[in-house]
Formats: structure tokens, sequence, C-alpha cells
């Protein structure tokens, strides 16, 4: 038996934290999938894409915001407060990165690469299987389902090692430096939002150890 | 009423730890003043500005370490453990990449662009705000105060986000790839000052969400 | 008196922890034993070095796991189980990054230079006095071992700064940005090394502040 049974009975008190964080990977959901269609048809003069990009990055932040003030409100949590703070926190760094990915590509108007697409897609991927994964955190019933999610986010990860190692390797076979530079810090912002994906789905793999 | 109050009663006992980060601060502030004034008028001849940044890094490990320390001692703390731990290294954070700002500077010999003296205005006034938030910490008598602080070093942080964009669109504008490579990495460090106070500041504020 | 004594009557029954640790310690051991003598008789032609680091990798992978397991089926732990869980994914961090300056060695073909096996002698030193910190660590009872182990991992990373600081001084004075561009990576991927197991000596440390 986990620790976290004793805990089960105070659940109904506290949904107001599976609400908020649905709300987080419904948002994430709908700015990864907009992001990867962005990448798809890409277009440097029509910058609609970094506004959608800027709208949903904050309207992270003001979800985030009112988990924390939650958290501040609510003596009885469904879990450890710090696994919600550590939750809340990745899952807004998944947003600001995959912002900021977007950002620089505008800023550096490099036309984007095969590997800017095959990173949106493996995104979109990750933040797909965190909402089945924060859906199915819910009562504790799935545990499973819960893990299963977790190792498809770790898998997507490494694929996202291989296609931030090759599009490295390919860039490199160019002799234009600046250009290296550029495309290298886009490669590997995109890259950091699938190692916060990763960082989401250990703290979920972390809860449900210990209350499933 | 927040979970909080039921430890309010212990405060007089562990005055030690807002004495701690009350130098803590003021440290940062008289730090991150020198900095500044020596982005105004750098000189790259006379590095006793390097020299100042390094004894203010090793005063703050000191103080750093004797913050630990207390923690080890003292079984009563005026807030959370992990919080305490959690704002002393974010403090030191702070003290590390303003210094390591420093030494990239006098390293790379790089002639400082006007992007290095609007960072260096935005960290000293971000530290002025951490100071501000931990005297109107304790006690936990002024959370509006608190927050007030947390919101500006919080703005600073978006302003220094916009001087790093727009400082690297300036510095791509060059061709030569040598000193695009050295200058973007000072605008870097210079900009993950920031983040650690922006780090600072959630702290702060997710104690102050518990207790006030 | 720590406030750790009131634990201490528990540790019989959880020396599950300290057995895991210890396989985690010496496998960290071996793996930079090996990246070391790897660095010192380098053959880009032969890639057995990055196969093996691989290997290590995902051994490390495995044990981590194993220890987040335990940390769900057991209630009674040696430490917080906050520490342990900062602990394994510290140690498992060395890995990655180890494994990571490998990776970039081969990919970038670049042909190591002088830093690389200084990096690699203090990584290798770092590992030893983490594998002897964790030794002692078990029933608390060489708490003063423990801390100079410690402090002799600082001493290391504060060398690996300097190793850090020369080998760019050094790499600027050519005029080859693509080349810059390498290995610069590869050396702040082993600098990253170093600020790992600082990162776990601090962690050591303030748990042996805590217990002992």
């Amino acid at each position: 038996m986990g620790i976290g049974n004793i805990f089960k009975a105070f659940q109904p008190k506290d949904k107001v934290f599976f609400v908020l964080f649905e709300k987080v990977a419904s948002t994430l959901v709908e700015m990864s999938k907009e992001f990867h269609d962005g990448m798809l048809e890409f277009d440097l003069n029509d910058d609609r894409l970094l506004k959608r990009m800027s709208d949903y990055e904050h309207q992270m932040d003001d979800l985030t915001h009112e988990i924390f003030i939650q958290l501040g409100e609510n003596f009885i949590t469904p879990f450890d407060r710090e696994d919600i703070n550590m939750l809340a926190s990745g899952l807004d760094d998944i947003a600001d990165y995959m912002y900021a990915s977007a950002k620089y590509i505008y800023l550096y108007k490099t036309p984007p690469t095969k590997e800017f697409s095959e990173f949106s897609l493996l995104i979109y991927k990750c933040c797909i299987e965190i909402q089945s994964a924060l859906k199915n955190l819910k009562g504790f019933h799935n545990p499973a389902e819960v893990k299963e999610s977790c190792i498809k986010i770790n898998s997507y990860e490494n694929i996202a090692d291989d296609v931030l190692s090759q599009g490295l390797v390919r860039l490199f076979e160019s002799d234009d430096p600046i250009n290296i530079i550029k495309i290298k810090d886009v490669l590997e912002y995109l890259e950091v939002v699938t190692d916060k994906a990763e960082d989401v789905a250990n703290t979920i793999e972390s809860i449900i150890i210990k209350y499933a």
C-alpha cells in the first residue's frame, strides 16, 4: 500500500486543482497544435502565429498563478503541495519555451528547417499525453494508463534528442557560421520544450508512485 | 486563513534567518550597484571591478553557507525549511551569475554594448525590490508590499527579455561571427541574472501566499 | 541536536536506499574512469567509448528508476523523501551530461583539446568523492568525512570553472568560428558535469546538516 491512501478521503474537497490542471492541459494541447500547424506551413511575413503563441503563454501564466493562489488558500490538497507546485511550474515551462522557440524563429528570420516541424510534432504528442495523464491522475484510479503516458513522453523526448543531434550534424555541413548560430539556438529551444515535458512526466510518475 | 498562522507564534525565536537574509539582500544591492556603475564607465584595462565582483561573490557564498548551517541547527524556522533553502540558493545564484557576467566581459575583452548597462540597471532594480520584499516578509505584516515588489521584479525580467531579444537582433546585423558568439554569451549570462531574480520573487510570493 | 536523530531508529529497515546509492556511486566511478581513459587516448574512429558511455547511462537510468519505485513503496526512508529524490536525480544528471559530452565529441568529430582530459580527470575525482561521501553517509557516523568529500567536490568544480575560462580564452585565439562553436559546446557540456557533481555535494551536505 502506498502512503497516499490516507489522503484519498479528502479528494472531493479539492477538485479545484484537477479542474485547473485540466484547463492547463487543454491550453497546452491547443497551443502545441497551432504551433505545429504553423511550422508545417510557415510564413515569416505573417506573424499571427507569434501573436497566438504569446496569447497562449499569457493564458498559461494566469492559470499557473491561479493554481498558486489556490495552493495558498487550501489546507487540503489532492497530493503533496510540493508536487502541485512542481507540476504547475513544469507545465508553465512548456508554454514558456514553446513561445520562446516561436519568438526566436521570427526574431532571427530563419527559414524553418525540417527539424522544426519534427520537433513541433513531438511537442504536440507530448502535450496530448500530458492531458491524458492528468485526466487519469484524478482519483488515482488508472495508474497504469498514467504510467503509459509518462513512458510515451519519455520516448518522445528521446526521439527529440536524436532530432537535435541529427539536425546539428546537418547544420554543420554548411559553412555559414552566423546561420549555424541562429538555427542551433532555435533547435536547442525546441529541444528544451521536450525536456520540460519529460520533467512533467517525471513529476506525474512520482505522484502516481506515492498515491496509487 | 492561510496555513501559516499556526507558525507565527514561533517567530521571535528564529530571527536569525531574517538577520541573515537582510545581510544577503544588502550585499546584493551593493554588488549590483557597483556592477551597474562599472558598466556605465567601463574600462577593460582596469580590472578592479572584476576583483570586487569576485569578493562579493565570496561574501554571498559565506552568508549562504551560514543560512544552511542555521537550518541544520534550528528545529524552528520562520517558514518551511524547503522555502528557506530555495530562497537562499536563489539569492546566491543571482550573485553567481552577476559575477559570471563580469568574468566573461573581461575574459572576452569585449567592449560593452549599450545592452550591458541596460541589463545592469534592471539587475540593480531587482536587487532593491528583493531587499524591500525580504524586509516586509518579516512578521508577514505587509503581504501587499511584498507582492508589489515581486510584481515589479517580474516586470523587470520581462523588460530584460526584450533587452536580450533586441540586443541579439542588433548583434546579428554585424557579420563578425566570433564577436557575435562572445557578445551573445555575455548577454545571455546577464539575462540569466534577471531570471534568477524572478525565481527568488516566485519563491517569496509562494511563501507569502502560504503564511500571510 | 539535529532534527534527524529521531529518525535514526528506523535505519535498519531502509537499507535498500543505501544499497542502491552505493551501486549508483560505483557505476559513476567506473563510467568516469573509462571516460577519462578514453579522453587520454582518444580515437575518433573507434566509437566503442561512446557505446560504453551509452550503456552506463542506461544502467544509471535503471538504478534511478529503482530508487523512485522504492521511494513509492517505503513509508520509512533513511532521510527526507525530497532529499532522496533530489540526490537520485542529481546523480543521474551526472551520467546524463557525461554521456552527452561524449556524444557531442563524436558527433562534431572534434579532435579533443587538452581541456577535455583536464575535465574528465576532475569528473573522475568528483565521482570518487561522491562514492566516499555516500558510503560515509550511511548511519550518519562520519559527518566530518562526508563534509570533507563535499568540500573537495566544490574545489574540483571551482577548478573546472577555470579550465572552462582558460579553454575559452585559448579557443578564441583561433579564427575558425565553426570550430569555436563546436568546441565551446563540448567544453560547456563537460563543465555542466562538474556543476551537477556540485549539486549532489550540496544535497549531501544539506542531508548531513539535518541528520548528523
